[in-house]
C-alpha cells in the first residue's frame, strides 16, 4: 500500500482510524493539538486519555505541527469537532498536496452557517481539491474498532473514483467499507442522528423502554430523511449505514455523549450545567439548533427535533414534550415518511 | 366505545393487548387453550406464567371455548403462534360475525406454504371477511406496554376504513397507532426481523459489539426490503415501525427468544438442543427456513439469511459465516439496497 496519510485530530476516533490505516500498511502522521498527547504517542505509543489500555502501532508518528503533518501526504483525514473544521482546514490548506485525497470523519454542521463539513472543506481548500473530498461515516464505536469487532462504514464522495480510492485504503477484514455517491445524505445522516441520540438518553432517563426508543429511532429516521431530501440527499441513503446504522448504534449505546447529555437533562439538569459537567463537545446540542434552523429554511416538519429544541433551549418539561408527541392527531405512517421519499 | 372483542391467545402479547382494549373501554373475552390459565384469569385476574406480577382488568373474561369467545364479537384478534393460525382460524370461522373486524398480531409465515398470516386468515374465513382483515405490528415488548411505556405500532389492511376502525379501537395516550395500507410489507417486516434478531444473538455471543449489530440491522433491513418488494410490498414500509422499528427493538433486546436462541447457538449448542431447552416457539428458526425458500422462489439475494440458514441447518461454524459476510467483494452500499426500492 505505502500510502502516506495525515490524520488531523488525536481524539479517540482519530487515533483509532490512524491505527486502522497503520495496520493496513500506511505510513501515518497523527496531528495532536497538545504537546503532551503527541509526546505520549511518540514515546509510549499510547493515548491514555482517549484510548486507555491500548498500544498503538509504531508506524504512527505524532506531531503538533499541521504543516509537517500535512505536507507531502497522499491522504489527509480530518477527525476534528465540527466547530474547529474551518480553522484547521484553513491552516492545513497551504500544505495539502495537489492530488491528495481529503477525507473527513466529523459529524455535525458548522454553527451559524449550518454548512456540511465537506462544504466547509471545499471552501477552505483549493478548488481543484473538490472532487477528491470524501466523508467516512457509519456505525462505528472507536472502542470496538480498536478491538477489531466487525464494523461496516460508508465512504461518500461526489466522485466515484475518490470514494473507491478511499475505500481501498481503509478496507480490511474487520473494517468493511462501502462506497456511496450521496455525500449530502451521508453527512446529514451522521449529523442529525445525534439529535435522536440525545432524545433517546432523555427517554431512557424518564424511565421509558425499548418500545419508546424504537419509536424515536423510526420517527427520527423519517424526519432526517425528510430534511435530508429537501437538502438534496437521496432518501435511500438513510436506509443505509450512515442513516439507520449509525442511528441504531448511537441511540442504543450508553457510551454516547449525546445519550449521556440527554439522560442528565431528564434528571432535571439545565443545559449549561450538563455541558459544564461533561466538559466535552456534545454535537447533538448544536445539531438540534441546526435542525431548528434548517427545518425552517427548508420548510420541513420535524416534530421530534422541535420538541427537543424546546426542552433544551426554552425549558420545556421533557415529560410534556413526550406527551405532546404521543397525542398528535391520528395519522397514517407512510404519509409522514413519504414526504422525504 | 363499547366494542365487544375476542382475543384468541393468552400468551404475553395476547394478554397485554386484551388489557389495552379493556382499558380503552372494550368488553374483552380472552381465549386460553388451557383451563388453568382461563381459571386464573377469571378468578385471580392474573396470568402469572406470561405476565408475572401484573393485575389484569376485571373487564377481561377468559374462556377455553373458541365458539363462545368469538360469537357475536365486533372484533376478533388472533395472537397465536404462526403454526397454529390456520387451525384456530378454521375453528373460529363458523362463529365470526359477518361484519366483524379480524385482526392478527402474529409474526411469521406458515411453514411449508410460506404464506403470510393474513393470507391464511383469508383462506379460512368467509370470503366477504377479506376487506376487514388487518395486521397489528411494530416495536412493542409486551412487558413495556403493560407498564404504559410510550409505544407506537402500525395497523395495516388492504382497506383503509378497516385500518382506521382498528386504529380507533386500539389508540390511547401510551399506545399510538398509525395506519399503513401495505399489509404485505407490514407482515413481511414483522416476520423477517426475527431472522436478524437470531443473528444478533449469535453475533453478541461471539463477542462482537454494537458496530456489528448495527451492521446486521442495516444490511438485514436491505435484505428484508429486497425480498418484501419482490413479494409485492412497498419498500417504504420497511423504513417504518414494522421494519426499522421492530428490527431495532427485537435486535437490541435480550428479552427476545430469537436473540436467546442465537446466543445459545454461538456457544456451540446444536439447534435441536436449543429448541428443547427453550421449550418455546422460536419464530426466527422457522422464518430462516421461510427466507431460504422465499429467496429462491423470488430469486432475491439474501446473504445474511443464507449464512444463518447454513449455521442453523448445515452446521456451519458461526465465526466462518461472519468472516464470509465481511470479506465479500467490495461494493457500493446503494447498489445492494436499491434492488429493493
Amino acid at each position: 500500500m505505502d500510502q502516506r496519510v495525515a490524520v488531523l485530530g488525536a481524539g479517540s476516533w482519530g487515533t483509532v482510524l490512524a491505527t486502522v490505516l497503520a495496520e493496513n500498511g500506511c505510513d501515518v502522521t497523527l496531528w495532536a493539538r497538545r504537546t503532551e498527547v503527541a509526546d505520549e504517542i511518540n514515546h509510549s505509543h499510547t493515548n491514555h486519555k482517549y484510548l486507555p489500555g491500548v498500544m498503538l502501532p509504531e508506524a504512527i508518528t505524532a506531531s503538533t505541527s499541521i504543516s509537517d503533518t500535512v505536507t507531502g501526504k497522499d491522504m489527509i483525514l480530518f477527525v476534528v469537532p465540527s466547530h474547529s473544521m474551518r480553522t484547521i482546514a484553513g491552516e492545513a490548506a497551504p500544505w495539502v498536496k495537489k492530488d491528495a485525497l481529503v477525507v473527513h470523519a466529523s459529524k455535525g454542521f458548522e454553527v451559524g452557517t449550518w454548512k456540511r463539513m465537506s462544504e466547509v472543506l471545499k471552501e477552505e481548500l483549493p478548488p481543484e481539491q473538490g472532487v477528491r473530498i470524501a466523508v467516512l461515516s457509519g456505525p462505528s464505536h472507536a472502542e470496538e474498532v480498536i478491538q477489531k469487532c466487525p464494523t461496516t462504514v460508508v465512504v461518500a464522495s461526489v466522485c466515484q473514483e475518490t470514494a473507491e480510492r478511499v475505500q481501498a485504503i481503509f478496507i480490511n477484514s474487520y473494517f468493511r467499507v462501502y462506497t456511496n455517491p450521496d455525500i449530502i445524505g451521508v453527512e446529514v445522516g451522521g449529523a442529525l442522528k445525534n439529535i435522536i441520540a440525545l432524545a433517546s438518553g432523555l427517554a431512557d432517563g424518564l424511565g421509558f423502554g425499548d418500545n419508546s426508543k424504537a419509536a424515536l429511532i423510526t420517527r427520527g429516521l423519517a424526519e432526517i430523511a425528510r430534511l435530508g431530501s429537501a437538502m438534496g440527499a437521496k432518501p435511500i441513503t438513510f436506509v443505509g449505514l450512515a442513516g439507520v446504522g449509525d442511528l441504531v448504534v448511537t441511540c442504543t449505546s450508553r457510551h454516547s455523549r449525546n445519550w449521556r447529555a440527554g439522560h442528565m437533562i431528564s434528571q432535571g439538569k439545565k443545559l449549561e450545567q450538563v455541558l459544564e459537567e461533561m466538559g466535552m463537545v456534545v454535537e447533538g446540542v448544536k445539531t438540534t439548533q441546526a435542525a431548528h434552523a434548517l427545518s425552517a429554511n427548508y420548510q420541513v416538519e420535524m416534530p421530534l427535533a422541535e420538541q427537543l429544541y424546546a426542552v433544551l433551549f426554552t425549558g420545556k418539561d421533557p415529560a410534556q414534550a413526550v406527551k405532546d408527541l404521543m397525542t398528535r392527531g391520528r395519522t397514517g405512517e407512510l404519509e409522514e415518511i413519504i414526504q422525504g421519499w
